[in-house]
């Protein structure tokens, strides 16, 4: 294992690489795969480094049970890989620019040519069926130019890998939870009637990206998403001009970022008194993540955590009919989770040490929405720790 | 039609939505299509308005031919598509949370069973196979919940009919150019050596979303790349905390965002007296956009304009090698290009008036970057407009 940290200002360590490559070698050799091609950008970066927006083109990593992962992509974004991930640089290649979204090639015709070079005609690929970055067109093509190979449904088989997080990775996610924590402190100081939204955003990228305790800020997976009144029904609106308005609720749902880790956290406010509703709404949800957080233990249950949350809001006549939470960790647009574990009534996956989740019970009515949530980690012992250290509760401002 | 701009804010008038699904359906009758399943997400909004941060979850537009289009989603984002879609409420249909990231059930199982109860099992159904949002898996499944229909390969279908603006989304492109020459002012005025580059980048987010001449700021659909040095060789690299640096040029790729539409807009700045060879590079980089500029002319083709740059680059030595350019309006992540015409040697599409593109020349060479470039529009007489007004230069501050 070729590994060039300090010239590349590589992320984590080359044990912590090793043990990612290992743990996705293994769950290969348990699918029965002997090439896995990675097409996700969160799991390229998390086996290799690789860090560049150019996941609009095709592009992906080659992982091989006995050689260093290959990067392919574009030939121009071939330049980003040597300078971002740890192995050599011969492990970069890359296809003609006239492939790029061309009517009469494909990029993945230039990957089944190399696969065949490397003698894997006749493999047993696994491909992630089920990504944004894997399209219907791309499997058709590289079914199509290699006939003899067997092409198996890896999705979510390195997102898997991802789940347990390393020391390395939790020193990431405690960094970019407190940048969340100073996001929303300054969420609670400015927001007022008559401000507008837009205004209040570029002030969220202000305390996302600006230095913290000498750490720089990354662009988080999704934008911020802060709707106000009736709109916060809908949980993925975005923003506009409109000022903040006396006698609305805004729920706000960001996430710092350092180095593509998250800790998503999200809090409401509400400005003016606020009705009856949502202060039975607001007991309701709070004694529900209480009640969670206790029951996020290892050894419980995804769905235990589901079901805590569930009681309180049922007496309270809440329905929400929806999960309450997803892994989190490195990520890449459009998507803060890891697309694995949902917590709701139906996963029973086993809670370990080291997982990390989005307890993210959000409240979307008919016509109102209410959003407190926490970002949160399985521990050896005990109930779950929180990433963000922040009252959890409606803040009001009157 | 039903029509609701005002209640919701929608972007465009009636008239201007008339026009796209007009255009829309006349093009599915050319391709033989009964039912057209929109995933772009910027399909989805130029064709019904929709807007919101929802595309990490299966979802689509359903174009027919003789009745309004229909919105499908996840059940808790139809809240959001009855609050920014044009077309009246029942025709927003969701899937039950529990298709969500599912390992038992995929939401494209209720797509099938929606299709066949509005009749069109047996239906020959477009579909966007080569889009983010459009998985392998996707496609496989719902190729088999519906055996008996004809799944057909709709790729830019709608992409193609967006490549003319009208008026009224000029107005908006326009807007977004603003902001484009107020971000660029603001870097020319901040980038100095020593201030670190996640500093400017929360400056870059201020300028883009705060208001201009009255109007709110939206997220560019690509985050501000801005590499140093030799790392400006690789085109998609993001920021990080280290500052700028005497001797280096940086290229900034920065696009103003209103309500969806972009106006992206490089410019190189460098630290310190350039050298010779960056000289003679910006010289035929001008030279070779202005030669450009003068061949971007209605009736003239897409390669007239890459081969007009091409002459000068070539004189002076350099070799792109890669597209320069492609056509640009509403955009969501990852891309803001619209995936049709490429600016390149091969590509002979005839050029028309109300195109508009991204006149993209970057240099990206072994280990050094230039970026100069111009959002441009198609005029009916004469050389293309730019849609910037600013200095077509390389910013050297010494």
């Amino acid at each position: 294992m070729l590994y060039h940290r300090f010239a590349k200002d590589l992320p984590f360590s080359e044990a912590e690489y090793t043990r990612r490559l290992e743990k996705t070698r293994t769950a290969m050799e348990r699918s029965g795969l002997e090439v896995l091609f990675v097409t996700d950008p969160s799991n390229m970066a998390w086996l290799t480094g690789y860090d560049g927006w150019s996941f609009y083109v095709h592009q992906g990593v080659i992982v091989l049970p006995d050689a260093d992962p290959i990067w392919w992509g574009r030939n121009q974004d071939a330049n980003g890989a040597v300078r971002t991930v740890w192995m050599g640089d011969d492990r970069a290649i890359g296809y003609a620019d006239n492939y790029v979204q061309s009517t009469e090639r494909h990029p993945m015709e230039d990957l089944a040519q190399r696969l065949i070079g490397m003698g894997l005609e006749r493999a047993r690929i696994g491909v992630e069926l089920d990504n944004y970055y894997y399209s219907a067109k791309a499997h058709a093509v590289l079914s199509q130019e290699l006939p003899d190979a067997t092409l198996l449904d890896a999705t979510a088989l390195v997102n898997w890998q991802r789940a347990i997080k390393s020391e390395e990775e939790l020193v990431f996610m405690r960094r970019a939870a407190r940048i969340s924590e100073r996001i929303v402190d300054g969420l609670v100081e400015r927001v007022e009637p008559g401000v507008p939204k837009n205004e209040v955003v570029a002030d969220v990228y202000r305390d996302a990206l600006t230095n913290l305790d000498g750490h720089w800020g990354d662009y988080p997976a999704i934008v911020p998403l802060l709707p106000s009144g009736s709109d916060a029904a809908a949980p993925h609106l975005t923003w506009d001009g409109e000022p903040f308005k006396e006698g609305e609720a805004t729920f706000f749902e960001i996430s710092g970022c350092y180095r593509r880790y998250h800790a998503p956290f999200c809090r409401t406010i509400f400005l003016g008194p606020p009705s009856d509703l949502f202060r039975r709404a607001e007991a309701a949800l709070v004694e529900g993540l209480e009640a969670g957080l206790e029951a996020a233990r290892a050894g419980n249950r995804a769905c235990d955590i589901a079901n805590a949350l569930a009681a309180p809001l049922e007496s309270a006549g809440i329905e929400r009919g929806a999960r309450c939470g997803y892994p989190i960790g490195l990520s890449y647009p459009p998507d803060w989770g890891e697309r694995t574990i949902s917590l709701r009534s139906e996963d029973e996956t086993v809670l370990e040490p080291g997982m990390t989740f989005h307890f993210m019970p959000g409240l979307w009515m008919a016509d109102w929405g209410l959003e407190i949530t926490e970002s949160i980690l399985i521990k050896d012992d005990g109930p779950a720790e929180t990433f963000c250290n922040r009252p959890r509760k409606m803040y009001v401002k009157e």
